[in-house]
């Protein structure tokens, strides 16, 4: 078997692009742009709990890649640079080979250059677990903060809602779909397509943004408790998977669509004086952007209501720990 | 019990210092030193496999930020920021208030802010995971790097090597020492003290650097690799812990001296011209600097050799996967 380092080197070491010094020593170097803020996040991928045990090596690089990007996308950064650490209770070559073309392939179309890392195995009844940690590029000021939404402000959300958690539950055997539909699903739970662009475009027009991860109404609350505010959403106008109108559950939907994780999507918070320039930015990105409620002054409240103005049970976001 | 996002709050949310946007949202935001190159490294540390079931949480929390200011350390970076993921089975308070305190008060001695973070369960059968990112902060063209010695370089390791190898075999019950060789060894291998301020005072002096983490020889075996160089090393001059001295197995030292890892001490080249300023630093700093070989033309093999000059077989660094 390959020594560790051999490891890492045949699928991870490459070239330093814009990295003054990559993969290889103790420490990564990198010059950030001149002026520019660096944008960071951290997550973490555990087996059983993030993916399912046996999700496709492939698809696993190309996610875990995708959920950090996303949190740049939210905060309108430019992907730059990565470092990923690995843990595996043996170090699977097949596995490796498959994760890390999904990795490389999402990296390069999104122009992050991978510049650390470490792989690692985990004691034997361990499962695999990836941490990735994330680095952009955002203009000082210019960052879409979960703390600038104001009430009176538009609420909106990018795409649609609810297709990843019903992949899942159709991956365990939950609910029965159509081949079109379960093969739709799967992907929207296993490959997401982090909203860069919309992140980017979204600069100086939003007033406050967030990935969907955890689930609609716990990451909307998250702008909530940063704002200061409270908030109405539409539960109709909520943009939603079309496998759901074929699956004809409406309480399974409403918990897919208010509660499921790991759409995303972008929510993010406008002035409603521009509404005109978001419709504009849809049609040019050919991006659905649904506006589903309003910021209301007042408590952290968040109020769903249903077409005829009633109020529907709140639901709570994904909790790890609950 | 407290949801992730309180006890993540609780313990390791502090308002931002030197960062723009700390703890709390999507991503940090800091602001890089203008025309100072970043270094950033990644480490995980997995229970059962770099770290023992059981071991002090508090001390945990110091030694996992330690090993990657470590790394900053032997690229002769400042500290500047951190982002910490941590996985683990159940969401246990007393051990994240210990974790947390070791961590914190590492990082407010080293100059490190906490940026950001992950917080997860893992599956239930599962151990505890860290993953800890650091990035420092350095002058382009000053890091130290494996890739710089040269031929006819001196070879230098600071403080000294096998104590925390010790300590390990301490703890798993391999061999019996003295209370106060035991409590020593066992801080040599729990709470490990990154040599930040040699590998600052080693700008301009060393041609290269890495810190002992793997062992001695694995490690040295980087520098040769990087470097394209030989290396003959005196292994009566490794400097090494008092407590072998008692011991009386001079088997085990040399396991412990040549391939025990987790000393975080520097092994650094300079050049013989400079073995002065080398003194003069180990005298300023009241750290030992050990003049323990010199780097050799040619292939890239490390070589021991005794007091009398005969070559001792080589030991091989720590490897995970092996």
């Amino acid at each position: 078997m390959p020594s560790e380092f051999e490891l890492i080197r045949h699928f991870f070491e490459r070239p330093a692009r814009s990295a003054r010094l990559g993969v290889g020593d103790d420490c990564a170097l990198i010059a950030p742009s001149p002026g520019m803020d660096l944008a960071v996040s951290t997550d973490m991928l555990a087996e059983g709990i993030h993916f399912l045990t046996g999700t496709d090596a492939r698809r696993l690089g190309h996610k875990s890649l995708a959920v950090n990007i996303s949190d740049l996308a939210a905060m309108g950064a430019s992907p730059r640079w990565a470092t990923l650490a690995l843990a595996m209770p043996t170090a699977d070559e097949a596995w490796l080979s498959e994760f890390s073309a999904g990795f490389f392939a999402l990296a390069d179309r999104s122009g992050v250059e991978l510049i650390g890392g470490d792989t690692t195995r985990s004691s034997t009844s361990a499962s695999i677990m990836i941490c990735i940690t994330i680095f952009g590029e955002v203009p000082p000021g210019d960052a879409l903060l979960r703390s600038g939404a104001h009430p009176g402000d538009d609420i909106w959300v990018s795409g649609e809602l609810g297709g990843a958690a019903l992949g899942l539950a159709q991956r365990l055997g939950r609910v029965t779909l159509s081949n079109q539909d379960a093969d739709y699903v799967t992907r929207r739970l296993e490959l997401p397509d982090p909203r860069v662009e919309l992140g980017l475009r979204l600069r100086g027009l939003a007033t406050g943004a967030i990935d969907v991860s955890d689930g609609f109404a716990g990451d909307l609350m998250h702008i909530l408790e940063r704002s200061g505010a409270g908030a109405q959403v539409h539960y109709e106008s909520l943009p939603r998977c079309a496998a759901f109108a074929n699956l004809g559950d409406p309480e399974l939907e409403q918990r897919c669509v208010l509660s499921g994780g790991d759409d995303y999507e972008l929510i993010f918070t406008a002035s409603a004086t521009r509404r005109d320039d978001v419709e504009r930015l849809a049609r040019e990105l050919k991006l659905p952007l649904a506006c589903v409620g309003t910021m209301l002054e007042g408590e952290r409240k968040l109020e769903f209501c249903d077409a005829a103005g009633r109020a529907l049970p709140a639901a709570g976001g994904f909790d790890h720990f609950k």
